[in-house]
């Protein structure tokens, strides 16, 4: 029998962590899909996420409509997490945030953000840049519809990874931990990437093969992973909790 | 019946926010235009913005003269916040900071804060500078009479924000949230751009078209505001209040 | 007689360390040979070094096996400490780890990683890079047997650190309180000396005689690294242990 | 009467500020000109600022060599602080530190650190760069006996700042906390200025008449730097003192 109060609880912890790594401000989001309907997932009202509570989580369809209890106020990007998941079955938690240090390479036209470091490598060999302005002439840098969102969900693809023109990013996994972890080091890589090319020279970037190489060693050691989450969630302030 | 101590209340806790969230130090400062009288507005005696408590906030007349009580050390610059309270009767709180991830763009000429992330569209498509030495020959970086806080008000016209030369910014709203929402992305947006321009190439700024239209998406979600609120305030020092 | 359980306490204490001082983060480890036997080492259990405790100290061989208790969860990487030990006999303490400030060095092709202040001496005149695909084309950045171990070894030959390419450092010195000084200042060194390339101009590096002058200097002052495990021991979180 | 005791507090609540701006890390010091002896300077003994107490405080004479109680470990530079007071009656306090927004400047050749921020105006036009291989082709970048301390006052002249290459700063003012103002703003206008000077045109730096007049503003507003202190104690951990 799944415990579905254990996984909003973890999903409201998941919350705190993003923002205590910097991930995330006051602004940003990261959903489960349902544990015993994947047509369904799971995502915090909209409340800025270092206060969310297993109380603030709510299910949705992958419409984005939600599906349970009375009215409450929605995050307005709530269909980038419908989209991805109705494209892309693989996928079990998303998250959407704005990290300072990845938020240059979304403004800046020639930096793609690529994989340099070993525990970035859900980012590839290069994140693909969904640009409102390709498709969506009158629009704005937010997935404010599904149709919106959809287009999202094809810019990224079958990749972990997709950046947001003017905005940020999205990260699509199999777990929630995992896309904690792939979230966290995105920040990394983007921080390291940026200041390595301001040397002017050429830069170190892990190639396709590294990356399988890399990817097979995760799935491999999940005591890695486990071993992040221990240290994030003694990290997170779950005052309120 | 407006509880004029909620808004010294909260312009005090607006005080210990702007310290928390980096946008000042020791120095900078927040004002709130008087509900009841638009003649007047309220701003803390000079006091370090972390350590304000509702009992610092004072009443000003728009000459920049305190209207109530026994004497009190004051900022030397609260002209600034006179002069656009009397320049601008749309605007109801304007804040006054240096922070650090800003400073650049006062001090190096050719560089333009320009909006690159939504959550910083008040900036608008380029923030106008105020440079003391086009007036004032013989002045400082600082606004120190209302004949100087008249011309930095001229300069912001109808802008939301304006860099002042070798010293730091103005922003002005027409909500205390709303100034510190400003201020708090500005110096984000400060961040981004500056890094963005590092990688040489071009850089997507946001378009009069795109502002306008987060613009409207912000009028239509106050709940956006509001959340950012309550993530303030649980994350302020508010010790002593 | 020695006292291990002090070594232990001491090697939890340097883990705890090098997490407030962010030179690790959910990844890297720092070890201590054996005091009794030269041919062991202790080292943490799989645990991100924030939470180490005396009791996650393990004991190893110098083909990184592990010598006592039941089997525990291990560091993939163990191997580099392993390898370390045995080339170099003069070597107590190994430190590895990602620290983000110095990753830029081991992703830029360029960016050789020199002494430029004087607590960092013990990078000296350049610290050399072990490049993982000159000797281990279907390798990754990281060190997994103890061939990759010997290897990275060789590299290190009689120097006190080397890099890593897209993954990070090794710190090998006397004793732990020596790695864990030179860990910090790398850092310290790789942000000061970054910052001051992109001036573009001449960069100021301290010379082998001056780097000799100050290795002494640090020899005649034992008390300047007991100030620092002082300074630093009290700023670690030492809860749990 | 004075009260040796308060001063001997205030400076070791002068250390713990320090630390907590980030100015110094283990390293790094602040002494005051003892209050009734001009011939003598207080300066806590060898210990890191941040865990500095009133009892460490201890009385050199001009020559660096401590006049009162038992033998006890001294930072081997406190000669910088004897030859700067030897050299100038004015000065009655005086900071060595490594900020490393600073250290930058003391690397590369080509950076000169000139004010570009009104609360740095102490750093003049330009600081003066005292350079170890001038003199002492056999020294290091370190101050460790009186003809090196006299040598660093010389380079320091009439400024209040100088800036010592491949190693720090030193500041020197009439009081304790006119000292921590200018080591405060020395960082900020360090961070400023190097990240203006990035954007490659013109950097706006502040003249001399504008110095003057800043000086004068301060000398006019004592309360400014009271605040200050007021603000910077309450942030500074006081544990233990």
């Amino acid at each position: 029998m799944i415990d579905i109060d254990t996984h909003r609880r973890d999903l409201a912890i998941a919350n705190r962590i993003l923002a205590r790594e910097d991930v995330v401000d006051h602004l940003g989001h990261i959903s489960a899909r349902h544990p015993e309907d994947p047509s369904r997932f799971l995502l915090s009202q909209s409340r800025s996420p270092e206060l969310v509570t297993p109380s603030d989580i709510k299910e949705y369809d992958l419409a984005g409509t939600p599906t349970d209890g009375p009215p409450h106020p929605m995050y307005v990007e709530r269909f980038i997490h419908a989209a991805i998941y109705r494209a892309r079955p693989d996928v079990n938690s998303v998250a959407h945030a704005h990290a300072y240090d990845l938020l240059p390479f979304t403004v800046a036209y020639d930096a793609k953000l690529r994989a340099v470091v070993h525990p970035a490598y859900t980012i590839g060999t290069e994140a693909p840049v969904w640009d409102f302005r390709d498709r969506f002439p009158n629009g704005t840098p937010l997935v404010l519809d599904m149709t919106q969102g959809d287009d999202l969900a094809a810019t990224l693809g079958q990749n972990s990874v997709a950046l947001m023109r003017n905005h940020g990013f999205v990260v699509a996994l199999d777990s929630v931990v995992s896309t904690i972890y792939a979230s966290v080091y995105l920040k990394v890589n983007a921080r390291v990437q940026s200041e390595a090319m301001r040397f002017g020279g050429d830069v170190s970037y892990l190639q396709p093969r590294e990356l399988e190489a890399i990817d097979e060693l995760y799935r491999n050691a999940p005591h890695t992973v486990g071993r992040a989450w221990e240290y994030w969630v003694r990290r997170a302030d779950l005052n309120g909790m």
